[in-house]
């Protein structure tokens, strides 16, 4: 499938059936994802990767008891970073010196202006930047995911500062964006799954400037 | 070229060559970006196309002049909703019930949802979820556009207010987010051409949860 086509196909699937998900197609979702564009190539986030069962089971509580996180098969949780610190700017500049062979010097112009960035916002700022390129991600593992004909499932609605709690995240300097529960659907019990897409139409959505 | 192998080809080029990117590729490209997954599906967010080089270059002058949006095909625009309206989700509504078949009754409780996050919300917070939205959409146009090898930069560095103001976006309920320009590398004058791609390494980004 194209990626049009794999796009067609998805919907956000109200239940899934339980049937695991390959290790390859997982492998195949999650390198789409890290290789996700990001504003100055900082990827400001983490993404969670949930399987155990139990776990799910107490994340679905924080989540109004959204079936699909239990019936997935795995719960994919995109979490931002909670600040932009000097340290995470040196850890991606260090990254950048040894993929490229480069030498610290000729990255010294893009690191200031990285920390000029971060220290001129408040952390709540530079979460909220954070969380935009999240999405980006987010998006990217939406698309992957349909691409490999694996349902997914973008949540919103969950109680993040309950799940932040249940999962440590402030200790790891994150805060909880989205879900994405990844699975098959249950086409019997799905009430979606036979309703057409809606979506804007093409010379709604989209303006010509002239 | 498959998901994986265009996301490793893509690169945010900062200098394209002018070249036109066809109708055809620029049509799926947008198509893909309509399709993309969005909250409760309401899409809150136009985007804006540019084909014209004289106004790219007006755009240009309110973006620090980064070459690419003159040297590239088309630029997009995504422009979030300053506000969700009633008319707003009427829209969506009347577009489901179209495109569906189904009756307003059996939207009434999913409306009423709709109406209670929005007017529960300030047209500010209103504003940044749909901006959170539209980067879902900015993520899945910057795969589509990769996937149909064409080259896009994501550039959130412009002036928006100074952008809005020179497309009247605000008279129409909107504020520019992102910019994308899409077109063609130009291999002989972007040093980041062959430079290696630097991304989080697997063991870092995602978490197992267990």
């Amino acid at each position: 499938m194209n990626l049009i086509q794999a796009l067609n196909w998805r919907y956000a699937a109200k239940r899934m059936n339980g049937q695991k998900v390959s290790q390859a197609k997982i492998d195949n979702i999650l390198e789409a994802t890290r290789l996700s564009a990001s504003s100055m190539g900082l990827q400001p986030y983490s993404i969670l990767v949930v399987e155990d069962e139990n776990r799910r089971k107490e994340i679905q509580k924080v989540a109004y008891n959204q079936p699909q996180i239990v019936e997935a098969s795995h719960l994919l949780i995109f979490a931002a970073w909670d600040n932009i610190t000097e340290a995470q700017i040196n850890e991606y500049i260090n990254n950048t010196i040894e993929t490229r062979g480069v030498t610290p010097e000729s990255l010294a112009d893009f690191k200031n202006s990285l920390l000029n960035i971060a220290n001129g916002n408040t952390p709540e700022q530079n979460y909220q930047w954070a969380a935009r390129q999240a999405y980006i991600a987010f998006g990217t593992a939406i698309a992957a995911a349909a691409t490999e004909e694996v349902d997914a499932t973008p949540m919103e609605g969950f109680n993040a500062a309950a799940l932040d709690e249940l999962l440590n995240l402030k200790e790891k300097g994150l805060r909880s964006v989205t879900l994405l529960p990844l699975g098959y659907r249950d086409a019997e019990k799905d009430w979606l799954v036979s309703q057409k897409k809606v979506r804007r139409e093409k010379a709604d959505l989209f303006l010509e400037v002239v």
